[in-house]
């Protein structure tokens, strides 16, 4: 966003971020490592409540998470309490292109399913969509959370957030200043103590990423030391 | 670039990737993915040849690779029979904001070390550097790849690329062109057989993520299933 542009947005525009259907969990940790980095406000988890942390480089502590049970629930959050567009990310028809920087107000970012996009039900909740130009012809599509990245660059800019100051070559990491219940789990209510557990026994077999998680360390450290950048 | 800044620029603008230092080389892979999404021509290799394509999505077949032993045989590739800019993707005094796009003509971009950043060697042959600002206090910089991605996404807009046409949500992906002597592997001269040698016995260790490598299948296959998006 021009200087000029500043003056005519709401003083407090932010953005977030909404993870309902990510098939990869780890994939929203290396997302909330941009999310920070690109000031994101909120993420809101819809569906289960528990991530993975793997790829965050321990940036979930610098962040607020929410959860809702449904898509409805998170709209009506998003829309009612935050004021919020809803921003669908995938290359449908009438989407914007994200190098045009159609937003405004704060936004709320969807992001579709790494194989399959976003579903018809999260469509509904969005109010419009972008996507992200592509030239070549060898990839029918982005790593998610390249192109949550690339979005969420493109929010900031627009926004006019201020830039974070910097140590050397590197952007100044804050002390960690949020609290969590438990890491990597985002727990806003008592009334989900069966739910949870539930979830925790559907996702015991895909677990072995979490961060800090009892299971097999030995190829969780492997993967740290291979995959993590 | 706006369709008046079009006419301005030389016919065959083009962006190509300098790939020297990568230290997690599956890196490479997901790099080569977003390389073919944004229109880049060409990976120079500097040093090591081979690489790992887990996570391109089998788009190194549509790329074209090019090797050198050294940064200084690859910058006079560069600049005298390319005629580039060679940019450093860096956080340093000086360097520009990716979103400004600071460009004039075809450029090669030079990514640092996930750890460590552009060496002094590296920034050497570097003619100008871009930064990707950051806004939040949680991380000191980007995943590599995502930082690759959003500089390359720039070029391309910059640049007036013309978009990919689509099939449904997806942009399409052509027959695969490209013929390689040998998968993940850039072989420009048969005189260098030793140092491929002695490049394999240097690297057998981590070399266990190639794909359609003989190692340990079992593993790939997991990461592939975890990892892969």
């Amino acid at each position: 966003m021009d200087a000029g542009e500043a003056a005519t947005l709401p003083a407090s525009v932010e953005s977030l971020v909404v993870v309902h259907n990510v098939a990869k969990r780890h994939n929203v940790g290396t997302m909330v490592r941009s999310a920070t980095a690109f000031g994101v406000s909120e993420i809101v988890l819809v569906g289960r409540r528990d991530f993975n942390a793997f790829g965050s480089h321990g940036s979930t502590s610098h962040l607020r998470f929410r959860h809702f049970h449904s898509l409805s629930q998170a709209r009506h959050y998003l829309k009612e309490e935050r004021n919020c567009d809803v921003c669908g990310v995938e290359i449908t028809d009438g989407a914007l292109s994200i190098a045009d920087h159609p937003f405004r107000k704060s936004t709320a970012f969807l992001l579709g399913n790494e194989g399959t996009g976003l579903s018809a039900k999260e469509c509904e909740i969005c109010d419009f969509f972008v996507y992200i130009p592509q030239y070549g012809c060898g990839t029918a599509s982005l790593n998610v959370t390249v192109a949550a990245s690339i979005v969420l660059h493109h929010f900031g800019v627009w926004a006019g957030f201020p830039e974070r100051s910097r140590e050397g070559n590197k952007f100044t990491v804050a002390e960690k200043p949020v609290k969590q219940i438990r890491r990597n789990y985002c727990a806003s209510s008592v009334e989900s103590i069966v739910e949870e557990r539930k979830s925790r026994q559907q996702s015991a077999s895909i677990d072995i990423f979490e961060e800090n998680g009892n299971n097999d360390s030995k190829l969780t450290n492997l993967l740290e030391a291979l995959f993590d950048d």
